[in-house]
């Protein structure tokens, strides 16, 4: 297997683009990101799409990619793993190019949300519940995270004012962020204050619908070192890839992400490390509880001790492991395919220094966590500068 | 990069299967493919399968897949190319093992059609094409290849009669195979009195609407060595894959399929052999006119030579080189993500000597051709005893 590095990347304004199709985020996105890597072909592509046949009644975005990219007979290939289908695709671009059958793959995460009205976008995103003994009950994925978070409130003592504190650090974070869909300060009682979507959580516990794509360019780690990129090339150092049960009830326990354990743990294990020597990360905030038992998941902190280790600031720009610095899916927004590709991407930045007001100092190691569904799917990567 | 061979082949009876869900398919092909390998472990998991979403309201099958093969935290990856979501699962399952990612790597496609009324079911299949431009003006699935054929017609003086021939003789096949939706003769009368569809095309050039799954094993060809499977281990010698533009009206010709030809000569170059070295071949006739142009890509026959070849025979059991021993797409059936992967398991089962009725004596190099939307994306797979 031959070392992959990131050379190149790009990513646009994500939020509500009315004039903007999901072929033209996904080739604007590619562009940028071929254009920062100076490559000059691209052999192979991967786009990661959760629910284009759903939102926008599209598939078959292999050959639309392709083609909108004006790049002939280009092999494309799309992913899925619900809001995992970003990293998903990216681990797929990985092992093209770490198995030497292709050189430059550029890998892309898109998804457009907004064409569908919000009931039907509740549809949509539900197809990553169990369809069949979840949705189909009644169950919505607010509802299911408010399972979760009742119980890790229950087990731990998890407060509603440490949830709050996640969303507010996350769009402290957005502000810095030019990109991110919501770049406003919030407070705890802004939160607390908020529509109840599913008891305990609020409006502002949630990620929201979004438009928007990614993309990054991956090449042999000998070849990166013949190119000129926007930045120094990263290494990839590690991924880790598990499922889980794809229904809630399944499950031995409501507080812990298996998938996203057992990914971390083959992911530290792929790259030699092990959480403490993480710098940084960008976790999967697809609602605020999700992003604590992310933390204990990882190996961030103890079960039970995300939410006191968030009210301490540890997880601040500036703490001791900064988490989610881009804003996280709560503040960036989360277009579901997309948002796996646009975390790497996040660490790239960071790791290129090049991440302006929301810079990282000295970040050199950095973990990405993308989850599908409840965490019926989980990839982690590890990226070294 | 290591070799790769198929140990293990899963599939059962297709067709408008009531009583059984997209998991339940997926899942008792897996397990087919499983026990006929005779391994003891499963390592990663591909799935191919183009429109859950719309079919079955269900996304996720990564999670989905892992979790009802009772394999815990199994690393699934689902695919999607249109029709072509199989072979492209299979690709990205050859890619795993070549990389040395994973030794052990289930390959499934399956798509549950059924659940879907016939108009939801081609606006379904629709989204295969180009939406944007096709689908929403009004273009279905059938009259978009109907002006590939009468346009071919007009060019090479293609007759309505060669085009009930390729029926006539994958439903000839299709009546060896247990497998087969429909297993009965038709003669050119049938088509050529059957339902019109779009013009020229008949109810009987059409593929069906189908419920299904197949499933392979893929391992490391040193591995293979070592186990005891249902039939001899067949060796992966080539993967080609291209795209081509999703509309139909952004192509210089309407009578060559350009995705085709270039995956065609990928495949056939990193498995250094010439079409003439072929002894058999599953192609991806959705349409009768689909076999053709496809034999013409595939370096079978000159431009507009296939008509003729077919009319002389050449291309069934016994002849020069059999197309769609399987019975095809055609009397098979098609559902749209398991039929890329059910063509290699042919190609598999012929290369073993286990084809019974329609077995192609001495065969020992095969091709499957596995295409998406009117040929927006196609994967070419060579295999060898």
């Amino acid at each position: 297997m031959r070392d992959v590095s990131i050379v190149g990347v790009g990513i646009g304004h994500w939020g509500e683009l009315w004039n903007d199709s999901l072929r033209d985020l996904a080739v604007a996105a590619s562009l940028k990101a071929i254009a920062d890597a100076g490559v000059d072909r691209v052999d192979s592509a991967v786009i990661g799409c959760m629910s284009s046949g759903i939102f926008t009644g599209q598939e078959h975005l292999a050959s639309v990619l392709g083609d909108y990219l004006g790049r002939g007979p280009l092999p494309v290939t799309r992913v899925e793993s619900a809001c995992a289908s970003g990293a998903l695709a990216f681990k797929a671009g990985y092992a093209e190019v770490a198995a030497g059958i292709s050189d430059v793959v550029l890998v892309c995460g898109a998804e457009k949300m907004n064409d569908l009205d919000g009931s039907e976008s509740t549809y949509a995103l539900g197809t990553a519940a169990d369809q069949e003994y979840e949705g189909y009950n009644g169950a919505t994925f607010p509802g299911l995270y408010a399972m979760m978070a009742l119980r890790h409130m229950h087990e731990f003592g998890t407060t509603r004012r440490q949830l709050s504190l996640v969303a507010v650090k996350n769009h402290a974070n957005g502000l810095q962020n030019p990109n991110a869909q919501f770049q406003m300060a919030i407070t705890p009682e802004d939160v607390e204050k908020s529509a109840k979507v599913a008891d305990p959580l609020r409006l502002l516990d949630c990620s929201p619908v979004t438009d928007g794509a990614a993309a990054l360019i991956l090449v042999p780690t000998e070849l990166a070192k013949k190119l000129a990129p926007g930045g120094a090339p990263v290494a990839v150092r590690g991924i880790g890839h598990a499922t889980d049960t794809i229904a809630l009830h399944s499950r031995a326990s409501l507080t812990r992400l298996r998938a996203v354990e057992v990914s971390a743990e083959r992911a530290y294990q792929s790259a030699g490390v092990k959480p403490a020597d993480i710098h940084l990360a960008e976790v999967h905030d697809c609602f605020t509880i999700a992003e604590l038992m992310a933390m204990e998941a990882l190996g961030f902190a103890a079960p039970g001790q995300s939410g006191p280790m968030v009210e301490r600031g540890e997880t601040a720009i500036g703490g001791r492991i900064p988490i989610n610095p881009s804003g996280g899916l709560k503040s960036k927004g989360h277009p579901v395919g997309a948002t796996g590709v646009a975390q790497i991407l996040e660490i790239v930045e960071q790791l290129r220094g090049q991440a302006g007001g929301r810079q990282v100092k000295g970040a050199k190691l950095g973990l990405a966590q993308n989850m599908g569904g409840t965490g019926g799917s989980s990839i982690v990567t590890i990226l070294g500068a």
